[in-house]
């Protein structure tokens, strides 16, 4: 259904008010359990993994791009300024949609059913979670477990750094950090902690096993002391001998990930 | 020398005028031939690097991380309220320090010098231009060659994504995109060009030389067909034999670069 909608006030646009305003976001988001996708390319892709669509606010230009999600439900066709207006930007990729949450599986029937994880611990970067999320889908990662405080990928700039691979990648969050790790341990996995420790092994001598979970830490300050102890191995990608005199002593968390999964989750 | 500021809108605070404003800042920057240079560590890497000071901003707290590094220059002591009136934000790391531009060194006379190094092609993204500095600096790369159009490494985004390893490691900007290439190739270089593209040359069976040059393209589109064309050899990351069917066909230019400079550039 198409309506016309003339007023960036308009209380049907409260799903995409201030898109750009980070805390006002979540509080929203948390508390209808909705999402944002952008773009016609990962609207598609949220709702072939099964959310459902609230509606959809886009332009006169770009409703045809969308015709056949768009049958099924509520569109708000507005000008560009509206646009703008709403969502505090202009939006080049012509749709919008409000998504609706789906219940996510639980840590333990997740584990299940996998071999190879990324656990994920307190990133507060949602382009680096994004990215990290298309990272593991491109490299044979099977599933990827976040701490509790880790933050959240489908926010809209997760979803658009990870180009819909958040909606590809099987996912769960931790209810207890505490015990989080011991938990995947108990499942079975091998678990190697990443850091820039010249002491931990390189990644290319670790010894794999059947099923391998790779922990990342936050981008300041890494893994906790918790889980660097916990965990059955601390790793670490060699790096080149003059890297520590020009002064660089680590590869943020992104690259790392990249490095990791490529060389180590494929093997 | 140190100078107590009580107004945001005071005309010797000029240099530190809304950082978040992208487009102001660029022309101010290139006008003015500055850049900012933000925190402590950062600040001492780019003075290292031979930067000159402008002047320093900082609030009465940070003073003292930086006592040495004043006492040549001019800081302006202001408070909370007044840096974040300047700026547009709250300054986190306590002192932001405007910082003199050098010459760049031509492209023809950086090659002249280096064996391995990575060509960055029109990327739009400053984290992603900063991002890839500290891989480079981390992995091995001697040296960085910019396009004409590349984000400017020395915006602010870029020189704090990278820690600072804007300042580690050597680079140049071509004049002509479209003879660039060639002036590299001319030097001796085996030109890799990094794509998606299935049919490309695996990078771990790729070719060595005693020179080679990575070529990493801009976000959206990747590499040019010009430079794709003109290339020695069009080379890819493996990925998941699963990561088509799962929608995911490329990697995003950090993690590809990671990836790339780990497996190939240390060979």
């Amino acid at each position: 259904m198409l309506i016309q909608v003339e007023d960036a006030a308009d209380p049907r646009l409260a799903d995409y008010v201030r898109l750009r305003d980070m805390d006002l976001r979540k509080s929203l988001e948390s508390e209808h359990g909705l999402f944002i996708a952008e773009g016609e390319k990962v609207i598609r892709r949220a709702v072939g993994a099964g959310h459902p669509v609230r509606s959809i606010l886009t332009t006169a230009k770009w409703v045809g791009h969308l015709v056949d999600v768009v049958d099924e439900t509520t569109v708000y066709v507005v000008s560009d300024q509206v646009m703008a207006g709403v969502t505090g930007f202009p939006v080049h990729r012509g749709a919008l949609a409000s998504m609706g949450r789906t219940a996510l599986p639980a840590v333990a029937e997740l584990l299940g059913r996998v071999r190879r994880i990324v656990v994920l611990e307190d990133l507060v970067d949602h382009g680096n979670v994004g990215a990290i999320f298309r990272c593991a889908a491109a490299l044979g990662v099977d599933a990827i477990v976040l701490s509790p405080r880790c933050a959240d990928p489908l926010y809209r700039r997760s979803v658009k750094v990870s180009m819909g691979a958040v909606f590809a990648i099987p996912y769960a969050r931790m209810i207890d950090w505490h015990g989080g790790l011991a938990e995947i341990r108990a499942a079975g996995f091998r678990t190697l902690a990443l850091t820039p420790d010249q002491s931990a092994t390189p990644l290319d001598e670790v010894v794999m096993a059947e099923r391998v979970a790779l922990l990342l830490g936050s981008e300041g300050d890494g893994l906790s002391s918790h889980w660097l102890k916990e965990a059955d191995r601390s790793v670490r990608i060699s790096m080149s001998p003059a890297a520590m005199e020009l002064g660089v002593d680590s590869l943020n968390v992104v690259a790392a990930a990249a490095i990791a999964c490529h060389g180590l989750l494929r093997r």
